[in-house]
């Protein structure tokens, strides 16, 4: 496969070390955070001190091309990257249910001889494509009934096939991962631009299943709208729907499984929209002293459609923690993108609108080309991206980092950000003992209503770190379904949030996905534990 | 109920009569079309002159309250308002399957009942909002295992129950038409602007369960996008999904609503988005001399980011006809609207769009607070919103005029449209024996496509009518298909485009939503003959 290796325990491949000064900035300021003096992290785990089951089943001669039982492979498939899925591999908890097989499937006759195999053996199928889910979306399921796992690796499927210039359109290969699916775009001066922070090992095909959200913060902010048509293999044959830019033509098929997170099919191929790459930019941030009055600014710009690429509203604490801010103010990121025209005009109103509600901004920061990658944006920015990088190194401190994020409409918003830190915060308590943080900040909006995501840290205790972050996660979880929110806008459900999910989606459409598992997945293969149970 | 009686073969009430000065313009507009003289229209159909079988079942005395098997009432939920049915009425063609009861639903007990009654005895049920289907959706069916039909009429169910007007968004009852819904809307200076040409006698409920299109030719089309949640009634219970602006939590339950048309439950409420009343405007014609750049002038303006509320391009031979043309010219009818904001930044930089493909405008019209009421853009208003009056009086004179829309990718558009024309007018030829009309204009735009709205005018022979519609129909609808589109961007299913709809969707998904139904609606009570077959 690749030539460089990916970490099986961490983010990114096994040579991309975190700089002695990057994780110096972060240990100074975890330390401050929690008032200690310094960390006794514990070593990376290494390969040789693991020892793995052995695989359950023998792999077939017939799928012998493909299919991989070594090691490393399984042991790199065992885990999501959820803050407790690594405290549990590198506190070296529990290595004790990988993956039997490992299938880098080259084309859909392979997934379908795979699903084959499952269903006549009695074994599970967890479709894989960049392994980032921080929801157990991909972790082998528990349930005794099977056999075995065996996780479908779509890696191999990684090309653009055809680009349509006139439609600014794209039919891709699901297994490609961010960078490279805008490498093979850039030739055509189009991009799908679907920046999210798990981008670099993320997979096209995993946005769509987990519904996830990109890099538009208004009007194209789901992955749903980027999608034109699909193909997706499942156990009992091809479902491949037209390719037209919206149809009126009963429940869209794509919608059955954008979101049905690998338990009704595997996404094998998708036209997806593109954008021309923007060459006019206008970014800044505005402070306000006033959360409440920041709030309802965002809900303007929002409502004024003037459609800005960007408007995070980082509330102050997680503002000062980022360097997007002194701590002083509430810092509103604004950023409007066009391949078209000039902006100003609508930088300027949204700006007035800012201006209304007691917003301040710097003038000079507005002209630079490049002014989301300085200033205070920029400190936020290089913090976002770098994040993934630096949790395998907070969990081996023993600090806990986590988020939670949902949608709520704004006429309950500032009720339930109330709620879920109050709730979050009373946790951390608690469990570890001692005060920790819960901030929020807005990732994506719409006319009707924010999505906030709250970020929270707390020290805990290296030996029970997987049960301390559990019930951090379950109290903030249960904070944001009790008061009226969604459990994720764009993390997805995975195995994780299935308890919430249980409350939130109506038990009646449960049933009738489960209907629709039964005809589409009769032998039940398909990502055990994921939505619904047979 | 209403105070005013709705004609039963034709739109509107019995009282609103068309004008002798409307219809004659529009009558020496079809001599002109078809070089004859004059027509000699059949007379309207009355009441009294028509026989209808006797309800072959006794309505229950627990139901009695809400459901009636008067003759009226029966005569009017007979037929939708395609072009078809009204020959089949106007024509006296078929009164052979009415419906024999009709339920005036008041709550949700009430659908629960019809539903448990029909379950029970073998009876059909079809809902019933505005009765405005132009492809057959409310029709009963003629399906002999069901020993009757109940149409389940809405129209009691037409209240708005509340408006959030932080969130700009209310929760209405699905039953409310158009005209109605906005006036109890109109205090808040919230409006839904959902303005499709059906809107005075079609509701919320059958804009959400045929996936309706409405006024906004950008960003917020279709209906789905204005959804935030709802409350289904099945025969197996109740279904209310949380309301929230987004999720990432599965699939979307709404979705699978959306465009049901019946088949799966009775939508009852609905939380929908809103929108301030726009203040400003700015609106005009442009005038193309090439077909071609005008289509490419549409396109880099919906690639362009600048949302038009409007960017109807009518094809020169439409515009000549609606009077929004000479003929010598394809006209592109743009509007922006705002409560916000200025727009001259949009409409100058939409304009150097079209100057630079060719395209001609007046800028005095531009400057004017009512331009879409005036002028070109007025006329084709006016014909657009008269049409649906006008419908009865051409068929009456043997005057067909019927509609296909559809949605295709930009680089298959020119073909589509060539060849859905060609095959259109060779099926009038053959069908009629003579030359016919057929035009197209984009009714609604997506980055990557437009949806093409083709009207095509044939005199044919009275005693042939509902024939003839359906063989012009047939070929027009099967070119679509062959030529990559949809069979509906927002006229939905209907039994009417089933054939169509069986081609183009893909199997194996009609057999995960068969599996949903049989959960859903085991006795396949609802609405039969619509999606899929049980």
């Amino acid at each position: 496969m690749a030539d460089k290796r990916r970490s099986f325990y961490g983010w990114g491949y096994q040579e991309d070390a975190v700089s002695a000064e990057e994780l110096g900035w972060f240990e100074r300021a975890w330390a401050d955070l929690f008032g200690v003096d310094q960390f006794d992290p514990v070593p990376m785990p290494r390969e040789g001190e693991i020892e793995l089951r052995a695989p359950r089943v023998a792999i077939p001669k017939s799928l012998a091309a493909f299919c991989s039982d070594d090691k490393y492979d399984r042991l790199l498939h065992s885990y999501g990257h959820s803050p407790h899925d690594l405290a549990r591999m590198i506190h070296r908890r529990d290595f004790s249910n990988p993956p039997d097989v490992v299938a880098h499937v080259r084309d859909e006759a392979d997934i379908q001889a795979v699903l084959d195999w499952c269903g006549a053996n009695d074994l599970a199928a967890v479709p894989y494509g960049g392994g980032s889910s921080v929801v157990g979306g991909v972790n082998p399921p528990t349930d005794e009934r099977y056999k075995g796992t065996v996780t479908i690796d779509l890696g191999r499927l990684n090309k653009v096939l055809e680009i349509d210039a006139a439609s600014q359109a794209a039919r891709v290969q699901t297994g490609v991962l961010g960078p490279d699916l805008e490498s093979q775009l850039r030739p055509s001066g189009l991009t799908m631009r679907f920046f999210l922070q798990a981008w670099e090992f993320s997979s096209l095909g995993g946005w769509i299943a987990t519904r996830a959200a990109g890099h538009f913060a208004t009007v194209y902010t789901q992955i749903d709208d980027h999608v034109e048509s699909l193909r997706v293999v499942t156990p009992s044959g091809l479902i491949a729907s037209r390719r037209v830019p919206a149809s009126g033509a009963g429940p869209n098929p794509d919608r059955l499984f954008l979101g049905s997170e690998g338990a009704l099919g595997i996404i094998t191929e998708a036209w997806v929209r593109l954008h021309r790459r923007p060459t006019i930019r206008l970014a800044t941030t505005v402070r306000f002293t006033d959360y409440e009055q920041a709030c309802d600014a965002v809900r303007a710009i929002t409502q004024s459609g003037l459609y800005p690429a960007n408007a995070r509203l980082i509330e102050r604490d997680e503002a000062a923690f980022t360097e997007a801010g002194d701590g002083s103010a509430d810092v509103l990121v604004l950023t409007f993108e066009s391949a078209d025209h000039p902006l100003e005009p609508w930088m300027d109103r949204a700006l007035e609108i800012c201006g209304d509600h007691g917003g301040a901004w710097d003038t000079e920061a507005l002209g630079q080309a490049d002014s989301q990658r300085s200033g205070a944006a920029g400190n936020w920015r290089n913090k976002f991206l770098r994040g993934p990088y630096l949790r395998e190194h907070a969990i081996a401190r023993g600090v806990m980092r986590d988020t939670v994020e949902s949608c709520i409409t704004w006429d309950r918003y500032l009720d339930f950000q109330d709620q879920v830190k109050r709730r979050t915060l009373a946790a951390i308590r608690e469990v570890t003992g001692r005060e920790g943080t819960c901030t929020v900040r807005f990732t994506h909006l719409y006319p009707d209503g924010p999505a906030p995501y709250f970020t929270w840290h707390a020290l805990g205790d290296k030996e029970r770190l997987v049960e301390q972050f559990w019930a951090i996660k379950a109290a903030a979880s249960q904070a944001m379904i009790d008061a009226g929110g969604t459990i994720t806008h764009h993390h997805a459900l995975g195995r994780d949030h299935r308890e919430w999910y249980d409350q939130e989606r109506p038990e009646l459409f449960a049933e009738g996905i489960k209907a629709i598992k039964g005809r589409l997945d009769p032998q039940a293969v398909l990502n055990p534990g994921i939505l619904v149970d047979p």
